[in-house]
């Protein structure tokens, strides 16, 4: 059985999404981004409250978040955030958000995290443990240009 | 010098806080009665973090909100939530919001919380500690009708 | 086939929708109700943009809202809001929502609607058309008490 | 008297913006973000509602957003928003945002918008007018970089 590398994550954009032009207020991209990502980690069976428990981290700390935007959506529309991990470094994640309404890409996302540890109430940046980024690695693909 | 009994929390009505019609996304509502309920504890000095500290509560859990809707806001309308305590039992608070804009009432709140302590993971509703009913019943005022 | 009176709407609980304690920040029980309230017209057949282009109302504007909290919820926990239309005046509709996890209800809230009209801006209730009416009584299920 | 050409939006960090690691949850950066480019077209006496009405455009549609995050924040932080206008291109606007807690940057985010048209419902990118592009560009500073 192949390995699914891409995970969805399905949702719908009600009135309340909305803004005075009837279209998405664009925060909430980031927050279908957000619950995609915990979808994405726990999908792949390394859900952030597992890593917490056997690393001693606190969640994964987010360093950089963008978003284009292709096409404004409207209440009703089905959305797909189909979410992949596109980069692993020394001591960061990075996946990227493709949104999808249909065959139209509505917009594109990334966020990058960190690997850290909490020290004296600080946190400090850590090198990713080899057995975590073997795991990780098999769930590597090119990040999509757009 | 006179108590303050009524604490005023002030706001701005902002574009990702409307809908589709151009006024205020309801819920939106509930965020600023809340955001005055934290308020309205800190200015009488009786911070939720001091009760927690002080007498082993989790917060004053929430059993009921409501609120009447009597005019429609819109973005860049300055909002005043006035918020008073109007009710205290064996073990609940009530607290009442106006929100005006001027001299316009726009809408009326209400939201009742009870004193409670952990036990085993529930929440157990207690009776008020005496010394802390006679603090509050300082604040106590008379529940406005509209 | 029997008329369905209640109408169902699912939702996860994401982590963004919840607040420092772990739970659920309590308006966004207001936004699901609110989703569950288009969904509930739209599955009756009565969505609100169809009423809206038949009699000329701007939406359906909210005059009152209430909830009970039963049970806080959680990340991940998956909710069903169920909406039933329980009283319908001669210028309103009130509609209930019991929100459960599983057997557990967790949230029993109410909206009360007016039917209205814009007349040079500013929103005047009227008289249902007993047409509406006609179609509303045939889905009104007696409000349950908690 | 010199222009004014970096517009502070200030704000206070509440409750529920906050997530179970009692941090701001990311997506409240973006809102705060758009509050504050709201209210910088407006201070600098370019309101979109202005610019709507005088070139027949449909606000400024967004074409990207990003956010770098440098410090955590929580309830009661008071912090300002810093926007500044720093590129202008043949048909899009470049803000950034530098969102700082007292002397510490807890946030830089920038946004690109485009100046656009609309045309039998789609939206057309058009240049900026160059009496637009005058104006903005007494405006105009430098990108600072972190």
């Amino acid at each position: 059985m192949s390995l699914e590398k891409t995970i969805k994550y399905k949702l719908k954009v009600e009135w309340g999404d909305c803004d005075p032009y009837g279209i998405v207020f664009y925060p909430n991209f980031y927050k279908w981004m957000d619950n995609a990502q915990w979808n994405y980690f726990k999908k792949i069976n390394q859900s952030i409250s597992k890593l917490e428990k056997l690393y001693n981290i606190k969640g994964l700390p987010l360093l950089h978040t963008e978003a284009r935007f292709l096409s404004a959506c409207k209440r009703e529309d089905i959305l797909i955030v189909e979410t992949s991990l596109v980069k692993i470094t020394n001591s960061t994640l990075k996946l990227q958000h493709i949104i999808k309404r249909k065959n139209t890409i509505v917009c594109v996302g990334a966020e990058i995290r960190i690997w850290a540890e909490k020290n004296n109430g600080k946190i400090i940046s850590k090198a990713i443990p080899n057995e975590v980024k073997k795991i990780f690695s098999k769930y590597l693909i090119k990040e999509k240009k757009y």
